[in-house]
């Protein structure tokens, strides 16, 4: 028995900035005070804005190839889940069946989280992973981060 | 009928240069003077430097999930084509089977050459994409280029 509660996410939110680089946030409701945070590279940020609607790409991504393969094939997504983090790296599974089997397949969390977004399938993350309450003055900073969001 | 013929892929180099980025380069076979050349993304560029055996990173990368997922699953991949260039930019298509159907679906030509090496699937470039045979001078630089490539 996991001895952690798995909190469904409902707002992700995006933010790239050339100092700190690409920035992908999960919190379980907008008004929530802990929050998931994770930094992510080009390809994944693209692929999770797309899904949002905030870009458009003219070529289909990498995410988007693959799920126009799955989308011809027998395949149901059930949920993705952000389930762990060793040495600074955070683990996520991908929840599928096929053929009536349920297969889990490891992944990065920004696949998992495109991934969730364009099959519209519940994102999950584990709340030993959510940062804290913040204090007055990082609530601040956060909500400054938050605005700067494009959407 | 198409008036161009698709010519079968032996040879993917790689090169990756701070000054002109990173270079895919496909050849139908090691001697051969025409080549395919294309500038290809940092997450597709490992994707290929991956399935040649040259990086190994230590969590799945994008197409590593989708590939993982597909071996769960009743496809057949039959082949990659880079067919046409529009305004700089390169087309392919990547062919498969599921359930007794024939697809086709648009790609990106890296993310099609990613998923042939990785599937072991014939890789088919329009000869009209090529370029023609290289000067002497031009293919002492190409020597160069070929021979800073790290395999």
């Amino acid at each position: 028995m996991p001895d952690t509660e798995m909190i469904l996410i409902k707002e992700t939110y995006l933010n790239s900035d050339p100092g700190s680089g690409n920035m992908i946030i999960l919190k379980e409701e907008p008004n929530a005070k802990r929050y998931f945070m994770m930094f992510v590279g080009d390809a994944e940020f693209a692929a999770i804005a797309k899904e949002k609607g905030l870009v458009d790409p003219q070529r289909p991504l990498t995410h988007d190839l693959y799920l126009r393969i799955l989308e011809k094939l027998s395949v149901n997504f059930i949920r993705v889940e952000v389930h762990d983090v060793k040495e600074n790296t955070f683990f996520a599974n991908v929840v599928f069946t096929a053929e009536g089997k349920e297969h889990v397949v490891d992944s990065r969390p920004s696949d998992a989280v495109a991934l969730a977004l364009s099959r519209k399938i519940p994102i999950l993350v584990n709340e030993k992973l959510f940062h804290r309450e913040l204090s007055q003055e990082e609530m601040q900073e956060f909500e400054g981060l938050v605005k700067s969001v494009k959407f």
